[in-house]
């Protein structure tokens, strides 16, 4: 199958990405490259088909220009929400419409007549991050972005959890006195502080301004010493707060993706200082990294889960 | 190998829990029960050779009152500190004496001459829950006594974690006033005051009387306010840290053992309540039960992992 992984044929595998703004495809070779990447916004108000056929189409786009007008061998997704084992949503927020209940393996495996495995797209981050971005066997990773997501790495595995959420890391309550209501409608959960909707809030709250986390790091590198702040104490809670994720996993590594990781060692220095700051040996020494594969992790991990159904791993 | 579980001969296993008191050690049957346990006083200030001694000599008169002259088949260890793979232990306090550094499965292998796994005794516990008190496949072990430990339990194996302390959930920090040092030297964690001598602690600052905890417990049953509030913000404090560790792992159920846990539905109630208030769906439904094994946890989970080694378990 080695030949055909990215040039067409039943050995190759497609990834897909479904996200509440857009949906990308793209081949996933033997090596943990990208290739043929297509994308389309996503019809997260058109209900599930809607989301399905455009995840389809996109599939059979990406097949097509790598030579497969048969389409791939498998295919493998992650995607907003929290799946059981066959695939079905089982949770999820309101930015697909219609999502909760759907058979997205199912529905996709009618569609292009391949097997499909589903998963979060945190978890399937996680697992592109391990597989393509050199992380090791056991990590906890987090994501930044417009929410707070994470995975638990354990053994090379994503740990999935009761209802497929394990390390939600952000939806946890924090102390403190500026309350706000956080996307999942609980309070003060930190997602809500330390996201980049949490930092743009901030940043508003002390400016009366309303910038774009991007900008605010643009004045913060300027000298604006308040968007320096709100970085900061956005960084110094999920620092404190990860504390908790940290002595319960033990994971030796704290991986720091998503967009806002984009941030740099302005995120993960303060963070890491503050997560240091109350632990005790053994977990004292936790470290603190980026993650490398960037906003292609979620269709690394996917198509890894893809590659799995064509050759399941060496068990360990 | 059935027909000699308990009676004798090379099918037999003996566990031992070595901790900072006491050594037990039992001969373990297949089907989860114990028989000719035997316990004595822990050497805790005499070296690890007088504790591995002490380990040794009671495994050979377990056997020995099982009809096994020549010895059991195997030995599985629950003990204070962290181990390596190699049963070597990679973190401790100072409750045992010159812990750090000894190969505890080597030299209980040397003396003995078969066999020996070993673990950490809170994860050794918790596999104890799983394999004879009924604990499902995934939950979140939480070991209330003279500490506070924990073990993160997932597809019936205990989570290790990089230094072998995975489910660490007393050592993070918690917002307080009352500050206080914890054992482990850190300030203000969890521990310092949900276990033992911290609600015996908080019961003494209240009202300058240092009752142990069985009768704090008495005089809450008997009416006394101050009693009860001290057990119940012990349980408060409790289920909101845990809420963290619910999050990351998605366990679906919270067991609550140690010492402590005798305290019954006037820990597990509150602690549930304040717990829940935090969560939102998915996580909302975690369960919260009480541990059924008791102070044989750490034996029978220490048996479990003997059997282990004679019998390997199938893969999954």
């Amino acid at each position: 199958m080695t030949a055909d992984a990215t040039t067409g044929g039943p050995g190759l595998v497609v990834g897909i990405d479904i996200g509440g703004t857009k949906t990308a495809a793209a081949v996933v070779g033997l090596d943990g490259t990208l290739a043929h990447r297509v994308e389309a916004p996503t019809p997260a108000r058109a209900g599930a088909d809607a989301i399905l056929d455009t995840a389809a189409r996109l599939v059979a786009e990406a097949a097509e220009r790598a030579g497969a007008a048969d389409g791939p061998g498998s295919v493998g997704v992650g995607s907003a929400g929290a799946f059981d084992d066959h695939g079905v949503v089982v949770h999820a927020t309101d930015h697909l419409a219609g999502w909760l209940g759907t058979d997205v393996a199912g529905g996709l495996r009618a569609r292009l007549g391949v097997p499909v495995a589903v998963e979060n797209d945190v978890h399937a981050a996680a697992l592109g991050e391990h597989w393509a971005g050199g992380a090791p066997e056991r990590f906890l990773f987090v994501a930044v972005g417009t929410g707070l997501g994470g995975a638990v790495v354990s053994d090379g595995s994503v740990l999935r959890g009761a209802s497929g959420m394990a390390g939600s890391v952000g939806h946890v309550r924090i102390p403190t006195l500026r309350h706000r209501v956080c996307s999942c409608g609980g309070a003060d959960h930190l997602e809500a502080f330390a996201s980049g909707p949490g930092i743009e809030l901030s940043y508003a709250e002390a400016t009366g301004r309303g910038l774009g986390l991007r900008e605010i790091a643009r004045q913060a590198a300027a000298g604006d010493t308040v968007a320096a702040r709100v970085i900061r104490e956005a960084a110094e809670l999920l620092g404190e707060s990860l504390a908790s994720a940290v002595v319960t996993i033990d994971p030796g590594l704290v991986l720091i993706g998503g967009g806002v990781s984009g941030l740099g060692t302005g995120l993960t220095a303060p963070l890491a200082e503050r997560l240091h700051a109350d632990l005790r040996p053994p977990f004292a020494g936790v470290r603190v990294e980026l993650a490398r594969t960037g906003a292609d992790a979620a269709l690394l991990g996917a198509g890894r889960l893809g590659r799995e159904l064509l050759e399941p791993p060496p068990r360990g």
